[in-house]
């Protein structure tokens, strides 16, 4: 048995995706539209309020495509916390004309290939990506990531010398991109049906594409990753979430 | 033909996974919503009565993500019971607002690959894990799993010995989690889509993503190893699971 | 191109799988209720009669599980005559409340892989798997299955010899579970998306497992078989019926 | 690259799969229920003038489980036909209470592996496979169809002339049953998912079973076959259509 | 690591498809479904306020079986503009019919593998893929591509010059059809599911079965080449589309 990498785990995360019966929605009185719209930006607000107190961080999103209207990434110091936020959404008025279609349940994660942090500096870097505040970008690209484990190719067979290897060059390519993506990588093992979920923000959506690209001719990807979906938004501040849903 | 290991079967077992329609339940009045809370709390009492008297056992849960919004873990004597508890529910007015969404019928089960036990102290642990108090820790992880059957990783055309080892050094792992997660195996050959179920409780949910991250790296689950889902969530005892349905 | 193995075919067979939508069918006035049950109950009466006339067979039961709540298992003797006996339960004012979730239509089938029969004794014995009055076991379990074409692993590409010796190993471990287990295999090659299905009736189901978990040991299943589901459920005779359908 | 195989093609077609909402469609009153009829019927009227005009060919029938309840087989002479005979059907009464369930789009084929007709006798065969008035045989039996990629049995890669001799065998078994099925091969590469389709008729329809299994030990279909769905069924005249939807 | 290859980038693309509630649409008064009409013919001709403006494309046009009604190609300068374009379909009346059924996020690519262009002529040639006046022509074909990562035909891990001579007798397929197709190929790495969607226009549907039959012999198809769905369609002009959606 190859040895495993250790882990440093962070808040709880919670992917949510919701489709809006517009039709529905739209045939309610403007008042009761309104009504529903205020109990939710008090939710909103709340929200603010956590990630303002560093006990959590949101992105709302609005979902390109028909995989969803409504994207959320939610951020919790405790997994039963994902529970209350989503139970809390579920007793909304506005969430009645809502249905999840997606999840993905998860916890911040970094890694340790490259060593442990060994300084404050370490530390502060590995602590904005495990209780991080989600930087506000225009574009939020979301995708779950399995290793394979196939004959041939099985990642929990390889040594931990070749996985540090691969991972080695994965960061290699990512670190070309800093100030263009803002990536954060969050353990799904045990949580959710893949194991692993990477949320990527930027000012431009093209270098998603520049990235996922580059990164998969790298071998990690190129034959140990399996990316079952992809998902990409924009960013939806209160302003824009409430014009996306008042009509 | 290679020798199959034998096992040992206690009690049946169905987890249970249902949606409930909000909206629709939210425009009930608040009266037949709590008659409808009292026909259902009528039932748990009866299951807490089967558990008290050593008929079965139950645990209740919310789930966390789009998957289902209550879970179930229901253990009785015969499989019948099973469709007993399912159908007393499917007639109470509560289930009128409830989909069942998945599913995973099976039994418990207790390998023998570490041989049978020898005394009184073994059986009563083995008993444990067929006739088991299911505890009521605050968090629950479910998920079904197969033995590969690929070209080249064939499970079922191992030789005993391989077969036993392999699960000798799962269990190895298993032990370093003693006291932090309590985990119960039930059999669904011929029962399920999946040939085992896998139930973890634990008081917090990290630990289930380290020792299934953990196990993935020795060989049953590395090469044999096929998990195709992951449920987890957070303990609803009678008092919760009001809260959860009363808004 | 090896030899197909010859096979001989009996009644052709109809699983069918239904969920009832309870919530709309307790609105319904209990004399609706009752009315509809009748008009079902004379379905039943004609089935019965069916029987003792030996054009077929029937057997239905309560399905555990999310998968569906009333399954049948329809025996007779032309492939338009499941169209009949379907479009008649799809009529029935109590089908108005259920819907088909799932349905395997195949032929009851006898391989000769171990030969022909060559006497009379030989000749019942087939017909009892051809034209089989279905026992009245207390529980069923029904799979449908695959025979492997895979690189390294395709059944089609053996010689009859190595099939012949694969099911004689089968056969053998079958043949311990005489009295325990009632089985029948049924072909669905054309007629439905699997290659056969197996329907098992036994008076305690753990037989079920045991059987299936000792098969999966032989070459037939280990290598070259495939299983995408099973459904388990217990025998709704008349009286039963009723009960799970009235309130 | 290896040589592609020349390919001779005719009408379009449109294999296309409804359930009835039997519950709604019960509710209407008798009168609405025959206007609506009356409607259809007009349809099958022009559709059995196409026929006859020879510009096109059509068959009903009725699938027996799940999959569907009523099925139909469309040749036309233009792809924009099939949208023009869909829309036609969409936008009548009774489709108010159908639901397109499935659907292959295709184009009859005839390929050249035996080389291209050099007489009228030739030519008259092809043309009765490109332009075929479907028999109305009782019984159906559609399954689409790929050829494998995979590393070890890759149909594209393989010499023509090992193509051919595929074929050839494959044809070989084919024409025993001369009298018995009859055969219309649509081919469906950059219109649907799969690559061909297969439609079967027959009086009887355990031959559908005969040949799909001797042919399954033939290498085209054993190695190179992949076969992810079956539907079979009985014709409707308009007779036994009136039949089926009146009750 | 093998060297990526450099791609060019345009105009974000949506493909989006819609099934209408046909039998809802017909039951609104003629008045009802007028302006509903005259509302989506506003943004129509938005749409194409934008195309004479050089500001995008878009192409109407009505799927052939079951898997949508009407697909939409839109083109436009940032993909938030593709969630403003959708959003503003989803709050039409007439939308409150339809229900997104599929949909494909993508950006218009031009590979470099024959290299950059070197002269106007050539940045013409690309520029005209890249920000591309869609032709109105009668039929479409959409299907979305991946490059396979197996064992053994890894598309990821090929060095540069291999792939780009695939690529090459790719493109030389292609320029076979020049005048019979017209096709646009967009990028989808990090925006959807698969990692290219190919779209392709023609007066005669039969090129399209042609030209993908004759790459599938191609090594970067045959062995690459992975292609989940087609979809095609005939194209709906502003005329045609009323005629499709008023009865």
């Amino acid at each position: 048995m190859e040895q495993p990498v250790e882990t440093l785990e962070g808040w709880y995360c919670l992917h949510l995706f919701w489709k809006l019966d517009w039709a529905a929605w739209k045939k309610q009185p403007r008042q009761v539209r309104q009504l529903a719209w205020h109990e939710f930006e008090k939710q909103l607000q709340i929200w603010q309020g956590n990630e303002t107190n560093n006990h959590g961080s949101s992105y709302n999103f609005n979902v390109v495509g028909h995989k969803a209207d409504l994207g959320m990434m939610l951020l919790r110091e405790k997994m039963s916390d994902l529970n209350q936020v989503e139970n809390s959404l579920l007793k909304l008025r506005l969430f009645d004309f809502m249905t999840e279609v997606n999840s993905f349940v998860s916890v911040t994660e970094v890694g340790t290939y490259g060593g442990k942090p060994h300084n404050d500096r370490g530390w502060q870097y590995v602590n904005q990506h495990l209780m991080p505040i989600l930087p506000k970008k225009p574009y939020i690209c979301f995708y779950p990531m399995n290793k394979a484990r196939k004959n041939g190719a099985n990642w929990y067979t390889l040594p931990y010398a070749d996985r540090k290897e691969m991972m080695h060059e994965h960061g290699f390519i990512g670190r070309k991109y800093a100030g263009k993506i803002w990536q954060f990588i969050t353990g799904a093992i045990a949580f959710d049906d893949q194991e692993w979920g990477v949320t990527l923000f930027a000012e431009d959506p093209l270098v998603f594409k520049k990235i996922v690209t580059e990164m998969r001719y790298a071998s990690a990807s190129a034959i140990y990753g399996d990316f079952p979906y992809f998902i990409c938004g924009s960013y939806l501040n209160t302003a824009k979430l409430k014009d996306f849903l008042l009509i």
